[in-house]
Formats: structure tokens, C-alpha cells, sequence
């Protein structure tokens, strides 16, 4: 009955379906940014997840073809701003194809021990050294070390899903 | 001034301070399973995302150490169902010490096309065959193709955040 598992699987389902159903994995918004010998740069990204305390590992995913993707190469850190509940406009600006220097020139941040940009009012930020990076796809996938943690204790939680923000509030 | 980023970052977080931050880091409640000829399994993650669409590809970190471990790497396939608000109790059931025939018991399935158990109610189901992995630490990253993809469009979302659920709706 079990035997034939890889046989019995139908051809892969195609992207318009994929996407569809991705819409409905709900997932914190994040701005991931860097700065060094590559560069300012900045990204919004739902791709990010813990991957173990030991070390004290992140991953974040980026397309090969992203125009930030050299700069995070080359820099080798990071660093990644899970947003606030109302943080929706900063999300758009780092998501969209507004200028590099004017994103950062509309929020609030300060360099953090990495030289990374630390967000202000972000509900957690973790510096991170890039340990190792996997290609899967049109992406790499960064593994990344976290150096150093900044909390806020009263920022919410900005999640997407179904294709819309969603605030969650940090009291319980 | 940009230089000395590696020299310049302090030493690496703690376990606790690692967890504790990664708390503020919302994401959707997932149940993951398997069934083959390494057995049937299944267990709650949050470390589930997207990773890119050609191929269609999620990912899920696993513990090299947890008891499902072997079963998830002898069938090569799995299913990531995606639970929808009001499932904290299939959550808490396949998140603990439960044993497997009692989580599969206490919850309505089917096994989809890969043998994978695939929920009832879900939000989204993904049946996937473990095309990639990367050892990172203590858990392996495994990267999944998506083969076959099952949509409720009733079911909201279940989101940990903040060491609590909260739950989205799917209508806007």
C-alpha cells in the first residue's frame, strides 16, 4: 500500500496554484536590511523562520535576481525587524520599488553592533552573521546567526495573509 | 567605517534570549505529517515557508533528534496542512507527548495522493516529496517540492504569536 509513494504523486502543481495557496500561510512581516562593503539595503520579506537555539540560527530566503541580493552577499550580515501591528506603510515602502536611500530616509533606525540597520519601534530585531546559504530554486536560502537581539515589549505583531495585513496585539 | 562588521559583533545571544525573542516572531500553526514505509508521524511546526515557486518549493525544519525524525526521512514525502482558527487543539495534541495513534485518532483525515494524511478543515494542504536538505545545528532543513495542493476557502488562520494563539479570519 505504501510501496509506490513517489510513483503515485502527480506531476508538480503549477505556480498561479502555488502562489494561491501560499496566500493562505499566514507569516509575519519582516524588513530585513544589511549595510557594508555591499552596500545599504532593504527588504520586506515573509520568508524568514527560526531554525535552531544551537546556534542561535534564523533562515531568510531572497530571489538570486533581487537587486538587494549582492549587497547581503557581499556584507555577510544582517539584520532582520519582525514589524509592529501599524506598520503596514513600511512594509509597502520596503516591498515596493521606491528608492534605496528614500526608504530608509522615511524610518526611524540606527546602526546596530553589526552595522546593520536596527528599526525603531520593530517588535524584535536579531543582528546576524551569514553562516551558510543554500540555492533552491531562483532563491538562496540564508542561514543566518544571531548576534545580537533587540525587543520591544510593546509592539504587536504585523501578519499577512490571504493577501491582507492582520494586527495582532502584544497583550495578552 | 563599514570594515570590521565580522570584528565588531559581539558574541552570540543565549539559548533563552534566543527563544524568548523568537516568541515575538508570529507564525501560522502547521501539522505536519508522513506515512510510508518508515511509518505513520506527524507533529506541530511553526518553522514552515515558503521558499520559491519554480519550483514550488516550502521548506520545514526538523530536530535530528526528534522521535519523528526517521519516519519523515525514510518516506521522503509529507504533507504540511496548514491549520485554520479554532484547531488549537490538534495543535496541542500533535505538539505533545501524545502518542501517534491517538493524534491521528482524534483527528478527521484522509490520505491524499502521496499516502501523506492530509486534514479535514485545513486551510491549505501541501502534499510535497523532500526533494533537499541542510543539516543546520541541531535540525535539518528539508526542502519540499509541492505536488498536490488541497484549499479550504472557509478556514481561517491559527498564529502563535507572543506564546499565544490568536485567529485570523479568512473574510476581509
Amino acid at each position: 500500500m505504501h510501496a509506490s509513494i513517489a510513483g503515485v504523486v502527480p506531476a508538480t502543481v503549477d505556480k498561479a496554484e502555488f502562489r494561491n495557496a501560499m496566500a493562505r500561510l499566514g507569516a509575519a512581516v519582516n524588513v530585513v536590511t544589511t549595510d557594508g562593503p555591499g552596500g545599504l539595503a532593504g527588504f520586506t520579506a515573509s520568508a524568514v523562520c527560526s531554525v535552531t537555539d544551537e546556534p542561535p540560527t534564523l533562515l531568510v530566503c531572497l530571489n538570486r535576481g533581487a537587486s538587494v541580493y549582492e549587497a547581503f552577499r557581499e556584507n555577510g550580515a544582517l539584520c532582520v525587524n519582525v514589524l509592529g501591528a501599524g506598520h503596514q506603510d513600511i512594509s509597502n515602502r520596503f516591498g515596493g520599488k521606491t528608492a534605496m536611500a528614500e526608504r530608509f530616509a522615511a524610518v526611524g533606525w540606527a546602526p546596530g553592533a553589526s552595522g546593520c540597520p536596527v528599526l525603531e519601534g520593530a517588535s524584535v530585531s536579531f543582528e546576524c552573521r551569514l553562516r551558510q546559504r543554500t540555492e533552491v530554486g531562483t532563491h538562496d536560502v540564508m542561514f543566518c546567526e544571531v548576534q545580537a537581539i533587540h525587543i520591544s515589549d510593546t509592539a504587536g505583531s504585523l501578519i499577512y495573509f490571504n493577501r491582507a495585513y492582520h494586527e495582532l496585539s502584544a497583550v495578552l
